[in-house]
């Protein structure tokens, strides 16, 4: 694969980041070949996800100035870094020249408090999806929404769907029917009920109820922020 | 959820590990509720991954003598787990007195390696399927297989089918339901390009060419170890 271009894919971490969002495309974007995929934060102490382990930068926001693809994965630790103009700023930074501008989950919420969809199409998690409005994205219900060279996924295992959608766009639909046979992405959900049309009524009212219980008011506090930030 | 048994789960991690047959059903067990999930290593320092990080271990062998569930993931990695006594025995240990002993991907030869699929159905990556003989397993073509208590996930993301039929079975399907519509997985892959069967020729091939020119015999290899290990 030696005269494949190089590519290089930033990965915004940060903390009680969704780690499945950023790991889930992180290995499908991996095996684009002459590839490198970094994990970006602040500094390079252990950042805690909401799984119960840390994951390790390998770079800081210093060290990179710029990716071929940037990437953010969600989470509820994406209150905080809507609010931390540190992290806006380097996301900002390093958008602006990206080839591909994206995000998994609520971290189109990122993009969109950077200023980074405002007047694109998007996509982000079911229960956070009218939240993109604030920021003057369009929401579209969509697995994966490509907009000119945004890219956005919806929640957490979309990271997946999205990480084949965009291989395909930069390698080749060969390249990417490839990583997918690597990867045995032939997916048998035991269930039916991985969407809010899906769910049965009581699964859907118990997700609400659990969301309004660890995050209450959460939708109100992302339009306060967006307002705050000149939207 | 306070009313909900204590779960641990412990997670093997070691070098050139598939991260993603670990953070997949990493993500989904740990949202059983009252759940503990650890990375388990020989020691707690960063452990390089095929995707261009490194995981950090949670917990040592030492530390860990039992968890409730156990689950190896797979990759290169395994080559050198298979041929490490220091991590067969700490395995078998666990794996003896685990409620459930599971693997996803080739961590299933790990787990054969161990002596403990001796007799047992189960399932690995398919392009490793049939080197589940080699330890005295019954290879089934299937994306998660139950036998007892040991449950086999096949190539890197059935780690996700596999955790939601786990959760199912410790906590019932309605939690099962609820922790996939909080992950959304909802899959749509972009291609129809998952298994063998699926994929094209071409692709079936290309993957072949990489395996025979990355880990030239790597079948007979695992065949030898497998001999040395007395099976």
């Amino acid at each position: 694969m030696s005269e494949l271009s190089p590519i290089s894919v930033a990965f915004l971490v940060f903390p009680n980041v969704t780690q499945l969002d950023l790991t889930g495309p992180a290995q499908v974007l991996s095996r684009l070949g002459n590839t490198t995929v970094d994990l970006v934060w602040k500094t390079k102490d252990p950042v805690p996800t909401d799984a119960g382990f840390a994951l390790l930068p390998t770079r800081t926001f210093a060290e990179t100035q710029s990716a071929d693809i940037l990437c953010v994965p969600g989470g509820f630790g994406t209150m905080e870094v809507i609010q931390d103009e540190e992290v806006l700023n380097w996301v900002r930074k390093v958008g602006a020249d990206a080839s591909w501008v994206t995000s998994v989950c609520t971290g189109s919420i990122v993009l969109g408090a950077a200023g980074l969809l405002k007047g694109y199409r998007a996509t982000t998690h079911w229960a956070s999806h009218d939240q993109l409005a604030f920021f003057g994205a369009e929401p579209v219900k969509q697995r994966v929404v490509f907009d000119r060279n945004r890219v956005t996924g919806g929640g957490v295992t979309s990271g997946i769907d999205f990480g084949l959608a965009l291989a395909a766009k930069i390698r080749g639909e060969d390249h990417a029917r490839f990583i997918q046979l690597s990867i045995e992405y032939d997916p048998q959900p035991p269930f039916e009920s991985g969407s809010p049309e899906k769910a049965d009524p009581a699964t859907l009212e118990r997700y609400w109820g659990l969301v309004n219980r660890s995050a209450p008011g959460r939708a109100d506090k992302v339009k306060a922020i967006a307002k705050r930030l000149g939207f």
